[in-house]
This record gives structure tokens, C-alpha cells and sequence, in this order.
């Protein structure tokens, strides 16, 4: 298969794992047999540095031009200390989800056997949870109008849905259970916010089509609240934008870490794969940093892309079996782990396949 | 002490568990010396039902009238499945809220040493943590401006916050930081919401005037992942309406379960004292609820409202008792809980004091 495949590192840890990511995809397409072709684009805070522009024309051009994209992260300390800074790297984010109506991120919650223990969680609470949180992406209170007014005493943000936009993530959600355990969970707050009662009525109107599927409804706050009392009892978890934001996070405790987990955003056109951790300025540099959320964001980038699913096992199964040979990175090792099995970063990609 | 408190139990086993509540502040009052006299009133479901008003004036009036109120719990699964509902019980809760300009919602989470396993999270990561989290009440998406466009087919809610909204929570948390271990984190979402920026700017701002408190921001993202990972890094949390509301939810895990969580809600005059968790009508009027909430909310009553810091401590020392004789309401217990030291939900306020 012939692919073209636009690797965006961004910021910080981004361009330390996206390598990795990189590296993994090119002995796949060795092993396969496929020929992928590489460019590579600027995004966020080294974006702004290079051109002044959190997602320059060229970026969004060859990000459409591109059969996939496997993405780092965004974010710089330098601008989270500043509230008024007018440029952001995380512009650059949200204006490409837009421009290319990745409206459906998908983040699998599942943990590695190995790593039960690595979790803050009880293993008992965890062993066998399996989630797939359908996030809504391109909506809600993130892209609304937002400003001020009062002389900039006072701030506003506009959380808006449209029946469409739920509809579209919604289906996504029923569709995907229909291939697991048959359960959706949707997660709003319909008793306080009018665009959760419009959400509700869309999940419940479309819920008839799906006879097979199990229809659940849940607060945010109580969510928040099940998701560590009880994880197994989610298969699909559907919600919206910000929500989603916060119960992804959350939930990267049930799979041990942070540093273990993808997310593919798709829609209308080109699909976007990265990890769900963001750009740890913290220990950029170091070499330390995690790459296998990058590695496995390949597999769903193999997987849901381009349709090569037993290639994205393949990368599945690697990551396994490193994991079962002993290895950790820094992020997941612990008292048991020796010395010669914490593998930085490259040398976690060079045990891989 | 000559003191009038208002008892508002609300609905489903918001009325269990608010009769033991009470009945703790008559013990104390026998105890101590003191002359409380209460009177009821209705609020939520059970409001509307009588009056068709989820809070009626002649509650407000009571509560105006009252020197504390203990509060029970709002909400009815009817209204949940209804989206178009006009009335609901939950108006009520907020116009409470905004009528006594309750904007500071503290919510202590304090693990009692023998609920250490009754957590899904680890002993050894729970072990120490103590967290005092001050959720803004009276502003935000919860009292934007909301409604419906496009005929019905697009749905808003408007954040707002103003800096004097801001400034007076922030103090409030930054007072209290420096009456505990003067760490104080401040959760927001910075990054993308305008309403966020001009908190953190105001959090910001008043930094240099408490030099002792060291200050840090979150991500609300990251919050939500940190308390779970590592809840002994905080100490005093500062956060805006809506994620105060997820994240306490959220951390009451750490305390091992929702039915220990005591609320206060102060602000412009008359103080409200609620447990954390809802009218749970799966549960309601089998006698089976945990009223140590409750329980707990009269004693930060006595402590925040009336200053009867020793009365208030009585009480924590007696549900400290309680457990510590190995006592648990079902909720609580696990499977080394003999029989016959399970409580329901009277049996439990029959023990304390
Ligand atoms: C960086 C930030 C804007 C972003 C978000 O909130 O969507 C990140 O947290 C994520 O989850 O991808
Ligand atoms: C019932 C609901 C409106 C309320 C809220 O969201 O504030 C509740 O969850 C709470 O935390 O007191």
C-alpha cells in the first residue's frame, strides 16, 4: 500500500516521541511491504517561533494533502504564565481540529496487563476495563464566542451545540458499541446546562435505532466519580468537548499512565493520531519522555486510516511484549523495576518490532 | 447559645439522612448547653410537587430568617429523563444559591483512617491526604444567560465570570491556605477559555499580597489526573463553578466514599450546610443511607456559622468513634464487615453521641 503520512512533532515532548512514532511506522511498512512517504510541518509554540503563526498555511495545506497525520503536542509554560497573550500554540490545535472537522476524537482507556500495578488504582477496581471514550471535538464551549467586556473586568465563553453536531458524534458512539459490549454511556450535566438537555434529547431520540445497544445517561459529576469506583462498568462513553477533556485525563489512571495512551480524531477529511499527554516541558530534553502513546496513536493511525488492521496488532502486540520482557520508561517503572530495564526514550522505540 | 437553624431535607434520601443530621444537633445542644429551635421547610421535588415552585418564598423567607441552614438534597429521576422540562427541582438549589449569594462552596475531603480501604485507590496513595477545595457557587455556565436557537435546533450557555467574583473566592481560599499547610492550587482552563484567563490574572494579582501561600495552576485537565495519582500534593484547591463540581466529585474517592462528604455553602448572609451527594432515589426509603454527611455538615455548621469549635469537633470525634468500633453503614462496609456491626441509616444517628 502507498501512503502519505505528515508527521507534526509540535512542542516539547512532542518532537521526542513523534520520532519514535515515526520510527515504528517505517520497520511496519518494511515488515508489510508498504511504501509511506514522509513530510513533516510546524505547529504551536515552534510554529509561532518560525513564522509568527500557531498553524502556518502551509501546515493546514499539507495536513490535507496527507493520507494521515501523526501528531505531538502543543503548549508552552511561556504562555500559560501570560493570560494575556494574544498568540497561543493551543490556537494552533484547536483552528486545525476545525479546519479539518475532526469532530470525533476517539481515546481507548485499556490497560496492559503488565501494568495493573503501575495504576494509583486498586488492581482489583481495574483488572478488565476496557473504555472508548467518544469526545466530541470541534464544539462547546471551545469555540464559541468568547471575550470580555465591562473595560475587561468581565470575561465570557459561549458553549454552543447544534442537534447536528451531536447527532454525528452520537452515531460514531452507537456505532462502535455495537461492536463491543453493546453499552453507551452518554455524559452531560442536562440538569444545570440547556446544551446537555439538547444533547440528551439527541442521544435518546437516536437510541430506538439502536435497539441492541444498553443507553445510559450520567451527570459529569458523578461520571467523574464512577469512572474511579468503578471503571468496568463503562464500555463506550460518549460526551461532549470539555467534558471529554477532563474524563479522558482522568481515566489515564485506569491505564497505569498517561504515557500509554492515544487518541485518533477524525471527520471529514484527513485523520489526526497523537497521544494524549501534552507537551511536559518539565522534562523535555531529558530523553525520558514515554513514547509508546505515540506508537500505539501509529497503530490507530494504521488501523482506522488506512485499514491495515493485523499491521496495527503487530504494533499492539510489540508494545505488549516489551512490556512482558520487563521493560518500562521512567513513567512506569517502580521499586520492582531494575535498573537495566527503564529504557529511555529512543531506546523504547529501538526494542520495538 | 440561642440559635434558630432552618432543616431543608429536599428530596429522596436527602429526608433520611437530614432527621439524623438533626438529631445530632439536639444531642449537642443537650450536651453543650446550647438552645437551638428549627423549623422545616420544602425545596426541589418535593416543593413542586406541593407548590408547583422548587423554592418556594416562603422558604427563602425561612432561610433568611434562620441563623444556619442544614440542607439535604435535590433532584428526581423524572425531570433526569425529561430534558424538556421547565421546572425542575434543581432551579430551586441554584436560586438558593444566588438569592443568599452563597459563592463559596467549601468541600473538605478528609480520609478517617479506617475508611484507608474502603477507597478504590490505594492505601499508600491515599495515606495523608487532606484537601479543602473552594468551589465558586454563584457564577459561571451555571448562571450564564442559556437558552435555545435556530427553532430548538441549536442549543447555548453562557460563562461568565466578572473579577470581583473571582477576587472574593480567591481570597477566601487563600485565607483559609494559610491556616493549613499554604499550598494553594488554583484550577482553570487557561489555555482555551477566556473566562479562565481573567481567573488566573486575578489569582495572580493577589499572589504578592499573601507571600506566604505558595501559589499553582492547573489545568482542570491535568487536575482531574493529578488527584487521582497523587492527592497528597494538595492542599487548598480554588476552582471555578463547574469544575469545582466535577473535581469534588472526583476526589470524594479519596475519602473513600461520597456518603462521608460534608459541604458548606457561605457567602452574603445565612450559611447552608449540605453532604456532597445527591437524592440518590435508587436508595431512597429503604433506610439505608449513609447520614454521616449529614452528620458532618451540622458540624461544619457549628463550626463556620456559629463558632462552636468544640461542639463541631464532638461530633467528628464521635463518627471517628463510630468507625473506629467498626460500625459501617452498608455503603462503607466490604466483605470483612461482620453483620451485625452494619448500620442503617437511623441505627447509624442512634450511635453517635
Ligand atoms: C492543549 C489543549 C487545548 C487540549 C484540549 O483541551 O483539547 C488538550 O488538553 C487535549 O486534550 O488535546
Ligand atoms: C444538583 C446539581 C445542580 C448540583 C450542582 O451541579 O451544583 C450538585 O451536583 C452539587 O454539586 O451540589
Amino acid at each position: 500500500m502507498k501512503k502519505h503520512i505528515l508527521i507534526v512533532p509540535g512542542d516539547g515532548i512532542g518532537q521526542e516521541v513523534t520520532e519514535v512514532g515515526k520510527k515504528v511506522l517505517e520497520k511496519i511498512a518494511a515488515k508489510f511491504g508498504h511504501e509511506f512517504t514522509y513530510d513533516e510541518a510546524l505547529i504551536g509554540h515552534v510554529a509561532i517561533e518560525a513564522t509568527g503563526n500557531p498553524l502556518p498555511d502551509e501546515t493546514l495545506e499539507k495536513m490535507r494533502a496527507s493520507d494521515a497525520v501523526l501528531f505531538g503536542a502543543v503548549g508552552h509554560p511561556k504562555y500559560d504564565n501570560d493570560p494575556s497573550a494574544k498568540v497561543r500554540p493551543e490556537q494552533g490545535l484547536l483552528k486545525m481540529r476545525k479546519e479539518l472537522g475532526l469532530y470525533a476524537n476517539l481515546r481507548p482507556i485499556k490497560l496492559f496487563d503488565e501494568l495493573l500495578g503501575a495504576s494509583s488504582i486498586k488492581p482489583e477496581i481495574l483488572r478488565g476495563s476496557d473504555i472508548l471514550f467518544f469526545r466530541e471535538l470541534t464544539g462547546d464551549i471551545y469555540f464559541g464566542e468568547k471575550g470580555r467586556k465591562n473595560e475587561g473586568d468581565t470575561a465570557y465563553d459561549i458553549a454552543e451545540y447544534s442537534r447536528y453536531e451531536v447527532e454525528r458524534i452520537a452515531r460514531k458512539a452507537f456505532d462502535a458499541a455495537r461492536t463491543r459490549r453493546k453499552k453507551l454511556c452518554s455524559v452531560d450535566k442536562a440538569n444545570v446546562l440547556e446544551t446537555s438537555r439538547l444533547w440528551r434529547e439527541v442521544v435518546q431520540k437516536l437510541a430506538p435505532e439502536y435497539p441492541d445497544v444498553e443507553v445510559e445517561h450520567q451527570f459529569v459529576d458523578s461520571a467523574a466519580m464512577m469512572l474511579i469506583k468503578d471503571p468496568k462498568r463503562f464500555d463506550v462513553v460518549v460526551t461532549a468537548n470539555l467534558f471529554g477533556d477532563i474524563l479522558t485525563d482522568e481515566a489515564s489512571q485506569i491505564a497505569g499512565s498517561m504515557g500509554m495512551l492515544a487518541s485518533a480524531s477524525v471527520g471529514d477529511s484527513t485523520g489526526v493520531y497523537e497521544p494524549i499527554h501534552g507537551s511536559a516541558h518539565d522534562i523535555t530534553g531529558k530523553g525520558i519522555a514515554n513514547p509508546l502513546a505515540s506508537v500505539l496513536s501509529a497503530a490507530l493511525l494504521l488501523d482506522i486510516s488506512f485499514g491495515l488492521k493485523a499491521e496495527s496488532d503487530a504494533i499492539i502486540a510489540a508494545v505488549d511484549k516489551l512490556l512482558k520482557d520487563g521493560f518500562r520508561t521512567k513513567d512506569i517503572a517502580d521499586e520492582t523495576t531494575p535498573a537495566d530495564k527503564i529504557l529511555n526514550t529512543q531506546a523504547a522505540g529501538e526494542e520495538l518490532l
